[in-house]
């Protein structure tokens, strides 16, 4: 399946979810990453998402989907960055 | 057509973001917005946000669909809050 994210989290939480999202998926944008991805990673992603979230203050919205054809991307603005110029 | 748009802009421009992306969409999460949307009306959004955005520096990504139907949406963490809850 195809999966968006985006999270908003705490500030001393982003690094670390940053992080774990970066394992499974290719970042887009400040907080959303989205990518390919297999039930069993996707369970895993979730499972490590929230053992580093505090549910009452941070939160991260999946939209799932069975294909990336379903959908097309379009940007305004500067281009999204690549992962790499993600600094903490 | 359906759409989620998730904006990455400078702190002082956040606010004008938001108000025009409400006039067209429901917000979802922090910089994150989706709704059922016309052609026009997704001209109008595009035109409104570039006449804010700086391009060098501000960047928004739109994801579109033609149904509603081909995304599930999971959360995890608190409840996306209500956009009442957008406090300026």
């Amino acid at each position: 399946m195809f999966i968006i994210l985006v999270y908003d989290v705490a500030t001393e939480r982003v690094q670390k979810v940053h992080k774990v999202c970066k394992k499974y998926l290719t970042w887009v944008q400040n907080s959303v990453f989205e990518g390919e991805i297999t039930k069993a990673e996707f369970r895993l992603l979730k499972a490590e998402i929230n053992g580093i979230i505090d549910d009452s203050m941070d939160s991260v919205v999946i939209y799932k989907f069975r294909s990336k054809s379903y959908y097309a991307r379009e940007n305004l603005g500067r281009e999204a960055p690549s992962s790499e110029d993600f600094i903490f």
